[in-house]
């Protein structure tokens, strides 16, 4: 079984599928809409919509007969998150490298070796 | 040609090769190194470590005899930058939709309709 954060990035691996996301960041939209910029066919916008909807990065509502596109944020959230948080061990390294560093300028081992 | 983004967010599309940046993150590490906790072959470890370097998401010194590999999160970070972009969209969107059914509730269209 694929696991949550790896469907979510591979959603994310695709220029066109990102730009449906932005495009559904600023407003839902309907196939039909999102089809025009991007001078595609219905059916080739429906299948990367397919997975934006199997990574849960868009919803659509079923009851609606135009069955807008819908951004879901948490999951973007979550891929964000892992980022952030590895990139924060990362930071927090460089920092606590950085602190030992000048602790050991502050303290020379003195004598000969300090020339 | 494929572009950055698009290798990145690839290239962080599978969770062995999540964990082998969540350890580089920590410090940096032979392959040796990375290849101990997988359970996996220096063969399989070396192979996700070139999905890796070609999205420059962590670089290898040439010269050392060990060649540990470093996190650059440059890259992390640009990934970052597109997720936190279109989720800023959204929630201005959302903002504004807010602060707009708030207009609508504190003028009520007046007479019969305000019951």
């Amino acid at each position: 079984m694929v696991d949550d954060l790896t469907l979510v990035f591979s959603a994310l691996a695709d220029p066109t599928r990102r730009a449906i996301l932005a495009r559904l960041a600023e407003g839902d939209a309907t196939v039909n809409q999102l089809a025009e910029p991007f001078a595609m066919t219905q059916q080739a916008v429906s299948k990367h919509l397919k997975v934006l909807e199997h990574a849960r990065l868009i919803s659509r509502t079923r009851t609606a007969q135009s069955r807008p596109c819908v951004l879901e944020p948490v999951r973007l959230d979550a891929a964000a998150d892992w980022i952030a948080r590895h990139r924060q061990v990362w930071a927090d390294r460089h920092d606590r490298l950085a602190a030992h560093l000048a602790t050991l300028r502050a303290k020379p081992r003195g004598g000969r070796a300090a020339r």
